[in-house]
């Protein structure tokens, strides 16, 4: 389950991390300056937890930095000077420059940087839609980035918090922006872009749109248009319709349904109680199965409560 | 990560099954007839493999079976004996009466079957709905179960391996069945359910409907609706509106993103190349931010080469 | 527009048709057994009145039948010995007999019924479809056909005044039914059908659904499946995919739009007020748009205030 | 049918203004400078046509103006010289004060300008929910606005002849603008907006977007968002929820349908055939109701041959 990677911040976006390292790869410690923290998530997940990112490091191939944006810069060269692999929550600093020092800083390993839209299956099929060719020449690039509430505590800067997952996007499919308009008003902004390319951009972000999260997005080609709506899926726009994916077969509809069932199966195995079909349900799902054949064969209608032969 | 699992029986499910196990919880060891698949899949999660189940029975607390339903009651009667529990992929038998020999071999260990509805979570929610009474009374239970194409080899029973999974959501959610009535035509049918409770039920099932795979519901209540679509997600239907919960925030919108940017990351680590963001990346978004930034306070455009203070 | 025709019966459907007559058509004259209901209504359209069918006869070359089911076949004949061509309600008769008097009666006029479906765009989209061999032969014919709440008031049988509807547009769609199967709970209803062509049918009624009214469908074909949703419009699955139509363009989208205008500006010419856009909301979306121009060629923001050159 | 109205200028949006005065309203005649044209569309409609606007004007009591722009004031003023009421297509001139001369000429009678969103059933209904306050204040107004291709000939101002909609709904929905950023491609622009509530405004618009007619919209308030989407409806987004409106009855479900048939029974009426239910087809499905009221109560399935009591 791959090389050993410790998680250095432990707010939530850290936690989330560490257990998706947990659960699919492979967590070796966890760090954050709030000692009864780091022992929680150590604890949780048994596994190492210390308040110094020196101490673990010696013992992990890559870094995961969810710390405060203030400390991104100099836990990047901390871990790079250990030779170690980092991956840094956006943004990389507060100032172009901070952010520089710390890529200067990576030069000998390697750095990815938390934009996860361009990991999201939705943004990637956006993605290699436009590379693929189908979608033409872009010609516009639009996205509505919304949060549901401020979160609490103090709020950084809307464009450098919020807008750069849009901004980073807008790079990654529409290629490098040549002017850009913006307004803002309390908790909302909206950004206007004019990429090299000639395409035009146009961003909202929010910080408490107040119905849910919302990230929605949709590349206008000269051939054809690719949306992303407010949930999971995608739509192609094109000679007049509009089309969406369907599941090719269960093991794709129901891929979270079997890593489910198999997650409850372990605990089982460990104890627990389940909502699981057991023997008894399996019994009464094939006696009526058998029974639907058999209506089937006579052409009549069938009682649950009839004898079945074995 | 859990207690040791083993699958045995190595065909498209149980492959699924393994990898499940393999990349989130404890998988021990697989077990298939035919030796090159049984080494293949052991060697790629670099677990034990055998072609004898009782090879590996001794280190496993549990037992996936996904063999031909023809072995089930003989490999759950050997678990069973060996004192492990058992996940059995459905049906339990051809017959009634093989489906109960099976359980009753079963009676000293745990059986799970795998029915893996029960674990989706639209389903889940459909009968979390239900079970909390925002329904109302169910009155018409309907279900279209549809694969695109056939699958190659031979084929089971229609009812038996295709339509079970719906009469067995039809009794998790409906209760027992009373009485039934089914038609049948060559790669489909359908089924006519009469509840005991007085609720009524349709499904209808395909092996070749050619568009794709589809497994929607729905629950007529006496409160509201509750429809499951071809994909995923849920509707509710009450008092003149249909109800799509929308996502609440970010991390559960991109939690495929999230999961799968470290998984990414691991790879990277481990010397693979990535398409995510690298500090390059993340300085001209971080650029952009903070030009969005200026041109918001100086309520003009702003030309992305212009220089930014560090 | 059309050669005159008048209403007979103006209980809800009755009114709704004189009113499509009225509005677009030629209405006549309209008859019901209630002189103030008579009067009331043919008040309202500025048309003749009565009580008597036969007093209004001789002014129509059509009569549109919306009494009580039992005077159905009676007024069949009398329109027809009139030699008036008849448009009825269904269903023609509470009885096979009494609705086939009606269609003799009738041999030597025009007959229509009224099962409307056959003129709803989006279920003739499907007839469309299937007509032109785009689906395949079909397999399956699936309807949903639900009301909100009861009507008040005796409520008539739940298939003949309910579920006649989905068999018409069964028999439309599906050709000749060979078999069918029903049951019934209070309130509603489920039926199987056999085709005669092989294909299966499934269609459940409900009287009190509770959540709003809804007519849905789909067929199933061998080259691919067309579904109408709970409300407007069609989708096409097929090789993976669904497909919706967009609008084709301004007019097509906004044709209620179009309409709504003019039988406002009807109004405002008879003196009504209007929240229509006046002269100044004309000259001030005019000065946005050469704003707008002027910052488009100017690659400046501009203030709304500013002058603008005649 | 009210008062007599004509329609001068008969493109493509002017014959569709006299059809639909034809179908609902009281067309009194057309006119348009082209001879032939004026004189098809008048026999088409069996009115009077001319071509000037001086010989029909006496007959009017409206004009409808949908002559090219270079026009719009001058017929706004010989309409309003005569004292017959104005409903103008937008845009009322090419500048400022060329509209304002026309507003002015019309002072002594009624002026309304052909911004059809006002009168569409989405937009009403985004303009009532907004009205009733049950969006809270708006914080931004989004619109996106695309012709599937360019109309052939000369093309007008992107911003005056096609974003003028646009800014038009967005004084009509979000107030006075303060101040607007633009920004143009070939065939394409986007516009920011910043009314003086503080709310911000996104609008893009394009000739040739190549997949359909798009005219969506939203409007995030304080306390929720209403959405149009690429087709009819609405969607309510608040608390958690995407809410959209259903159908209540079968006369608003198939309001097309109902209105559909009696035009179809007219053309009967008048001779023609049609693809509408007969009275066998009546007897047919009364006959397959009748029998499903007979499997109910037999709780077997029926044959369609059987012999069925009158």
């Amino acid at each position: 389950m791959g090389e050993p990677v410790i998680v250095v911040g432990l707010g939530r976006i850290g936690r989330l991390h560490a257990a998706n390292l947990a659960n699919r790869l492979r967590l070796a410690g966890v760090v954050d300056a709030v000692e009864s923290v780091a022992r929680a998530v150590g604890d949780r997940h048994g596994v190492a937890w210390s308040t110094s990112l020196d101490e673990l490091l010696p013992r992990a191939r890559g870094v995961v930095i969810a710390a405060p944006t203030a400390l991104h810069a100099e836990l990047v060269s901390r871990a790079a000077a250990a030779g170690v692999d980092v991956f840094c929550e956006k943004p990389l600093g507060f100032t172009v420059d901070e952010a520089r020092r710390a890529v200067e800083a990576a030069r000998g390993v390697r750095l990815q940087v938390g934009f996860q839209r361009r990991f999201d299956p939705d943004w990637l099929a956006l993605a290699d839609a436009l590379r693929s060719g189908s979608l033409g020449g872009p010609t516009l690039f639009r996205c509505s980035h919304r949060n549901r509430t401020e979160p609490s505590g103090s709020l950084g800067d809307l464009f450098v918090d919020v807008a750069v997952h849009d901004l980073d996007a807008a790079r990654w499919l529409g290629g490098e922006v040549a002017e850009l308009h913006a307004w803002e008003r309390p908790g909302a902004a909206c950004i206007s872009l004019r990429f090299e390319s000639g395409a035009l951009g146009l961003i909202d972000v929010s910080r408490r749109a107040g119905y849910g999260f919302e990230c929605s997005a949709e590349l206008v080609g000269t051939g054809a248009t690719m949306r992303l709506g407010r949930t999971s899926g995608t739509e192609l726009l094109r000679h007049g319709h509009a089309l969406s994916p369907l599941p090719g077969d269960h093991a794709e509809r129901h891929a979270a349904a079997y890593a489910a069932e198999l997650e409850d199966f372990a605990k089982v195995v460990a104890g627990a109680d389940s909502h699981g079909a057991d023997g008894e349900d399996a019994v009464a799902a094939l006696r009526l199965a058998l029974l639907a054949r058999r209506s089937a064969a006579a052409g009549a209608p069938v009682l649950a409560a009839e004898a079945i032969a074995a």
